[in-house]
């Protein structure tokens, strides 16, 4: 099931969600090659825990089972009769060895804290698919597809770590968990559901507030358009006058062919709006992705590549030809290894699994971030609930519940609902990342606090460590660390009065 | 559907469970027609909430609907202008109505706080019945009883409070929740789950220690064996010698005729263990429902009827003769009005609606409570799981899932997990409850207390004040109010200052 392209107006904008346009010289397969070369020395390695379709329910259906993968590292682990602690990755939309990959953090620490590593892949992703691992019965209809759920993610995470601490005997060692993004949400509410099993959790970049009207649908593009307009004036107001220019151009005859011919499209380009689409999507990936060095989580990028886009743009050599400018901000996103000699607008790849959004994102995921407002970097555009739903019904023949999210997890009043209840939790967010808008910005209490990096992105604090790290970064890292030693210390001390 | 005579050994004994063996003399017809008359000026409308049929699930089935009900009496609330409080009662294994007029305290209170009091019944009881509120439907099978569970009826009422405070426009009033027995159990794990929503739980005689190993599966019989061992040693040893005579008795020739007669029981009388049953019933609801003052919960009684038991059983007047004396001690439990001319064993009523709490212990309140060591009252016997599991495969066709209570909601070490994790909880016990073994007997943290009276019985605090209530229940009471106080008046300080 491949994603239809009136879905990825809503879709497209998550997280940790892969462009579905790719580089025409960079297909999926030669992706697959690169990851397995990388892959040929995994750090982990992948086992299987048999896992209920659905916790919830105990209707005969509800006991099927399924494999369910997960992937763990001893190398640093203290042991059960240490008590040494086990850090817990909890699984995001895709492939978990992708999600591992680019949570260097857990990796980086885990020597001085002696941990157990463990990532949990997500149901319905990557290897843990139900219905005999096939996702074309997986992925057919709302019948089965109806099994993907927040909750019952978390409750396969809770099984499954009670489960595997039996197996180690390492039934009280400290359980941390770990998330970025929904990955992070996931974390956050897993602490809070299964304070029993987590004494705490670090949820990077979780936008737990995205939902309903708690966050503005305005801000994720408002941030977007703050992270260019940072740079320079001149780099958003030329990216904000282009998409009229782009419509004005593809109207005329000979205009597609020109438009074609300035972005470097193969010959398959279609229209205007999928050119607008192609460009949006570097430019808020890019947004996301703006971290301090060198990356390769979405695609390949230089350092502060939102710098470099608006570089391109402001580029004294192009003067005033919006498309050549543009041409060169696209080129940072999807052509940084210079190898591209043209771009394929309608190719659609998936390297990681990441397709099942679509359907979280048609359910209970709705969270309103597509609005534009007059100052945003987009075209002015209004986010729209009936148009989701509607999608929603086409493609899946599903109805959202929009409101389930809140009910279940909360949101609504965090600081005051949390303050006088939960703890160990942090929450980091870097205002470079869209996402950060709907994120937990300031301390809740003394034990549920907020990490805010001016300059960071989206999960920035878990990816590797690398010796070109800014000070900010470092220190956000160290008081990451700081507190997950305390809650680590905290814990061994109730231990020992055994509580 | 009725109850398997097999299932009634691990059955009987939960909490607000009526006894399946009722007075020959005051027929169930009898006792609702009581119920009507006592109900015809009823403190409470009801309501109905269109639920969904399953919220962990996106497939078509779980959007069904259902009429779900709940009680409201709006007589002393202060209305959304002040913010007046929501009491809301997290309904139990049964009738909704029975547990709001079991539950006096709840009314009691209620004028001085202003508050609302909303009694919500539990899925597949009462008149909350999915399937088109067809009980032959809904009850039919595992395909649909299977979205009876705990985890269902918690998000149930999530979905209706926050329904019912938009409707009221309160959504700013604070909500307590209160719960006695299985519905203590559900007001405890709502707050720990939905803290967003409830902002504090009296969890009144809840055992969410009963669960897997944590509690002893003999201390449910061992309290109640210390209760009538507190009255008197002759008492406890009459009641433990029986059994063994009522078995030698009853292998005699004429020997179940001669019981027959003893026990004043009905024609229909069956054999020497329905016998056993019969009056182990009596002595476990007798110390269940052993409270200072006459009650009329599960049978009409005393006050207290352990008390006046023993004071049958020690009566000089029958000397010697044991049958005589626990002829005596069962007509304090079944014949307190004394109408009763002889008793029907093997009649099954079910006036409160309680008997889909079978569907519930053969799934996941897997609750090892009926193990008898050797001080036991009742004879020497062990607690077996596979037991339980192969008669829930053969009357439901289902499979427990014992450690899933456990999983969801906790239990072990929960002086350690929750003494830095959560707030705003008073679990209530009576020591002479036998439920109090699988309750929190302990203070947990400065705001998640325990409230322990030696002389109380099952959720005593929550039923109507009267005016022989001794000194130590009034204080128990005023211990709780102190608290609700304190949470409220917290509750409106943090509004104000607008977290």
């Amino acid at each position: 099931m491949s994603i239809k392209p009136n879905l990825i107006l809503f879709f497209w904008v998550f997280s940790c969600l892969f462009s579905s346009l790719t580089l025409a010289r960079f297909p999926s397969s030669a992706i697959r090659a690169e990851l397995a070369r990388r892959n040929s020395n995994k750090p982990y390695k992948a086992k299987y825990f048999t896992q209920i379709l659905d916790h919830f329910n105990f209707n005969p259906k509800s006991y099927q089972t399924f494999q369910h993968r997960y992937l763990i590292n001893d190398t640093y682990w203290g042991g059960p009769n240490k008590n040494s602690p086990i850090f817990v990755y909890t699984g995001n939309e895709g492939d978990i060895e992708w999600f591992a990959q680019n949570t260097g953090f857990m990796f980086d620490i885990a020597p001085d804290f002696e941990a157990l590593l463990v990532f949990i892949e997500h149901r319905f992703y990557g290897k843990s698919i139900p219905f005999g691992g096939d996702k074309d019965v997986a992925y057919s209809n709302a019948s089965t597809l109806g099994y993907l759920t927040s909750a019952q993610a978390l409750a396969d995470y809770a099984t499954l770590v009670i489960d595997l601490k039996k197996n180690l005997t390492a039934v009280d060692a400290p359980v941390v968990v770990f998330g970025g993004s929904y990955g992070g949400m996931l974390a956050s509410w897993f602490r809070l559901k299964y304070p029993h099993i987590a004494i705490g959790a670090l949820a990077s970049s979780a936008p737990i507030l995205n939902f309903e009207n708690i966050t503005s649908p305005y801000s994720f593009n408002n941030i977007i358009t703050r992270d260019f307009r940072s740079e320079s004036e001149n780099c958003y107001k030329v990216i904000k006058g282009s998409w009229e220019k782009i419509e004005n151009i593809g109207k005329r005859s000979g205009g597609l062919e020109l438009l074609r011919k300035s972005f470097g499209i193969c010959k398959n380009y279609i229209d205007a709006g999928a050119l607008e689409g192609w460009l949006q999507t570097a430019f808020v990936y890019t947004a996301m992705t703006d971290y301090p060095t060198p990356s390769n989580f979405l695609n390949p990028l230089p350092a502060y590549p939102v710098k470099q886009m608006c570089k391109a743009i402001d580029d004294p050599k192009t003067a005033n030809d919006t498309f050549a400018k543009l041409y060169g901000a696209a080129n940072v996103y999807y052509n940084y290894s210079g190898t591209a000699t043209c771009f394929n607008l309608d190719e659609s790849s998936d390297p990681h699994g990441l397709d099942m959004w679509g359907w979280q994102a048609c359910t209970e995921m709705i969270m309103p971030t597509e609005g534009n407002n007059k100052e945003s970097i987009f075209p002015e555009s209004e986010w729209s609930y009936s148009d989701r739903a509607a999608s929603c019904k086409d493609y899946f023949g599903v109805h959202p519940r929009p409101n389930w999210i809140t009910t279940e997890f909360g949101g609504h009043d965090i600081y005051r609902v949390l303050k006088r209840y939960g703890s160990n939790m942090i929450f980091f967010n870097g205002l470079r990342d869209p996402w950060s808008g709907g994120g937990v910005l300031k301390n809740i209490s003394n034990t549920i606090v907020a990490i805010v990096a001016e300059q960071g992105a989206h999960h920035v604090d878990l990816r590797f460590a690398t010796k070109e790290d800014p000070k900010w970064l470092r220190d956000v890292r160290k008081m990451e660390t700081n507190i997950i030693s305390k809650w680590i210390s905290q814990y061994y001390h109730d231990l020992e009065l055994d509580f």
